[in-house]
């Protein structure tokens, strides 16, 4: 059982817990020490909570210890009105599991990601409709109703557009800003296809080097911040050596070849095909642009309703700018 | 050989004809009737111009008869301005043999394509980038110098937006304005990664049902439109389908496998991995949002100065909005 | 009483019919002849039919004969849910008044004015918002459900974009895809300030030359179009040059000064002050971003339902893109 | 003479040096203590630097001591190639006087204002056209070439978006980055029609508190910020309520009324008259897209050119994203 080595090789970590647990476990499904799943079956949606609890697992897993909570709905990417608000209401309800209930909460809301490639604007998407009301409470406290909890929010950009790194602007925020929770959102990339616009992950960990489409290089957590960071990820693309080595081993099994063993010699093919670009070939359906559209609703809609208790999905459309 | 299979399968046709050339002559580089291919090497630019001249070779390669003339610079990749200064003076001069010479020419520029989708968004980007004059000579005429066309310009979005086919809007557009020539820009999709962001096909024979990004359903051409349509187009994809054919063919010719031969086997394991989202998957740079704008920015400066001969690289910028 | 001489002398049109009528009327409130003015009364807003039924007085007017139902409004510039919801309701009533109630209905949107430029945003932010359905019926009917009606949209974009009289693109098109009644949207401008933001103007007789931020020089109505054309238009700015004579007319008033008369010398001071500009100054809130945001939701929520019977408040957005 | 009480009274503050020494100094052209007013006359501008040199002249002046050299170039308006080079080419020469001359120096540049209003959305537009580096010095230094400085970017939006003051979010960069010089963008108002999209104010004071048209709550300067701050500005709207005031002022010359005293009343008429927005009203042009779009050009050249000295002219467009 050789496969992360191809991960290894090109740099690539998965963002997923759910699917680093998968590949960890392999076909026997053997136990990993240190990290527990827990599946709860609703009729639209799977929810699976991975917790890493030790050490051995976070270092197996290759991710902080923690709670992972992983959405799956593949209902999501059909455009129904009430899947997608059923959705959004779950991820409400998981989000306000892992929020302090105080009403007092200062948050930072951060998009992180590059609002002009498609497939990595989730996070500034959802940062444009997000409630935000800090302001009000310092110059306009007349306009606040009850059940509106002071909320910030940043689309900081990427290190291409600003020469700096994200991690550095967010904690420069935070030191000014002294919020008491950080809820940070970002482009995944998935190991499986099926998994495009169809997931949502919710994790207490924040946000690790390496991880995201854009790849942050400084992690975004409680030890880089200071403050709690929950993170909220969807997969909107998948990395082409990934799906390139997925489609040569399910070939291997049809043709009854190598009998799960793995020539290494694959690595080297999918590295040649992808050299002009490198790792950073991404596999991502056409219709990115409204599957990215409508994933970055869901995901305000769940977050105004978790962070504001007085947002109801009737009248959120109107607390928007 | 019978590799087109996939293709059809998946209903993938290679818009770059150079590629369907390479394809069709196979290993053996053999003459395929109807087909004439000249290159032209350049310092920085390897100029091919495939013609199809006869009804078989039209047949053959699943294109209409004409000229295409294909630009391929490797360095246009690297941002480096005088490579790219140079790459839009050969598109200029490329495009210049074939629109006709008299002043007098009225021209249609149409970027196809979906502006919400980055890798979709070239055509938009450069009619965003175009000097449009057209309304000066009934308007403003005192504001036209010597030496500027008469040049409208059009983005007409794509189905899912206008729940219109595009043909049908640039048809009408056609009816009213009367132009006597279109220019047409299109992103396209490649068989081979080398070709992303460092291709421009410029071809006489305007835009085939089923070629682009985009997948347009009617064609855009001399026969849809009644007046001659020149397509430039630039691929900003591979199709994930095409992608891994290569690195399945790839390996089997390392591993000495099936000689030549290609198991039937693998259309299925590809159509398979695949499934979720059918042919719709494509392959794409993460770094595409700055490519696009660097290929928008190469081509607009290119037709800007085959249209105008006042406009010279050193005062376009100041032409345009 | 010769106040229009300053519109005619800057070739400023009033867009409102309200205001157009009220102006006539002047101070003491003369009746117009072939001119009938209706209001109801609602909690949240006034709804004021002016309709024009004589030549005479449609020339009185300057507006073709028809129906100008308006909105007013003033909370819509407050930020409140319930009272939003209550103008999209009250703006698809009105609406549905004005178009056939047929299932069959073919319907093409248009959003007019610069998506470039806030102010006049308005028209394309709708299109942006609307349930765009055409393209189902032909490529994907298993997509609709009951209650779909056929609506197809276009943001045709201004003149100095495209170089194309909008009017031309509109009719273009209308040509190709035959429907059978058009909605237009329009930025418009108001004589009164207070009429920014919080006013709503739907009209069954198109657009005239002359009207709408962005000035259309060709009508777009029965007459060139072919088919019916609702018009409806918001005020997002005042001309600047109408702003300064209220200013001026209500300070001789206080000064009691001229007694109602007005010295010409107002004009020639009026236009020398605008004249690095000429008449294309106007004002505008600094906050019409948000503005012109909420007027967009607003109006394309009430369209949405009027045009898609199964449409509702609380499914809305998901039928959206 | 009791003019200023207007702006006062309104809590409008005049943005350009220029502006506020005209109206301080009056119709008699008398010497304000504390501050010298030097022009220089060349063929496409006038360059005027008012320089405050006592607290009297800043308190008189309301405005910090420094240095406010102000590009009055009514030609920018026009879209004539040579003359924007031209004033690119100025804008640079006067920056380098205010910039130390090491190479080693970091530089931040932060564009301010709102990117979804057209007239505020200046700074922003600059930051997407500025030549971005500080990241290739610590990730691809064999991308650099000589004569390129650190310089990286910052668009931090508004107090409406992010619910966070702008001077906070650039401080708390600026703790981060540790840069040696601040440069920032900002849309000002003017009080003279004539200097919209004409003007261009660069101050060694930095950004005082109300001041740019979406009014810094929050000082941007060397005391808040602990850097040098160079300030760059350019006129994109007037003050409703200046224009008024204008034009009213005008018109009593005209008729001889009043002899250069100014009835007290005109305040409370010009407020009565505005106050459905309060003092949010704007004067803008139509064309307030591309005036926009040319400014930033403009600026944007100036600016790299400044800081980067190997850019230049013609090379520029490829250092750009």
């Amino acid at each position: 059982m050789n496969s992360p080595s191809l991960y290894q090789q090109l740099g690539i970590n998965l963002d997923l817990a759910l699917e680093a647990h998968e590949l960890l476990r392999g076909a026997t499904g053997q136990e990993i020490p240190g990290v527990r799943e827990d599946k709860e079956e609703l009729p639209n949606a799977t929810v699976t909570t991975v917790t890493i609890f030790s050490p051995e697992g976070a270092r197996m897993m290759n991710k902080p210890l923690g709670k992972y909570i992983t959405i799956e709905a593949p209902n999501l990417r059909i455009i129904d009105p009430e899947i997608q608000s059923e959705i959004s209401n779950l991820l409400a309800r998981k989000l306000q599991e892992l929020i302090p209930t105080s009403e007092q909460l200062n948050i930072l809301l951060v998009g992180l990601g590059n609002w002009n490639a498609t497939p990595d604007a989730l996070g500034p998407k959802v940062i444009g409709q997000s409630v935000v009301t800090r302001h009000l409470y310092n110059y306009a406290p007349e306009a606040l109703t009850p059940g509106l909890r002071s909320v910030c929010a940043l689309a900081p950009g990427v290190l291409g557009i600003t020469g700096i790194e994200t991690a550095e602007i967010i904690r420069g925020v935070v030191e000014k800003v002294r919020p008491n929770i950080m809820v940070v959102v970002d482009a995944l990339a998935a190991k499986s296809i099926d998994r495009i616009g169809s997931t949502i992950q919710i994790a207490d960990t924040g946000i690790s080097p390496g991880s995201g489409v854009g790849n942050q290089r400084v992690g975004i957590n409680q030890e880089t911040m200071g403050i709690p960071v929950i993170a909220i990820g969807c997969p909107t693309v998948v990395h082409a050596a990934i799906i390139m080595e997925e489609v040569i081993l399910k070939l291997f099994q049809e043709l009854n070849m190598y009998q799960g063993l793995r020539p290494p010699i694959i690595n080297d093919v999918i590295s040649n095909v992808l050299s002009p670009f490198g790792g950073s070939l991404t596999v991502t359906p056409k219709e990115i642009d409204s599957m990215v559209e409508n994933l970055a609703k869901t995901i305000a809609r769940g977050i105004n309703q978790a962070l504001h208790p007085s947002v109801t999905p009737s009248n959120l459309s109107y607390y928007l700018q």
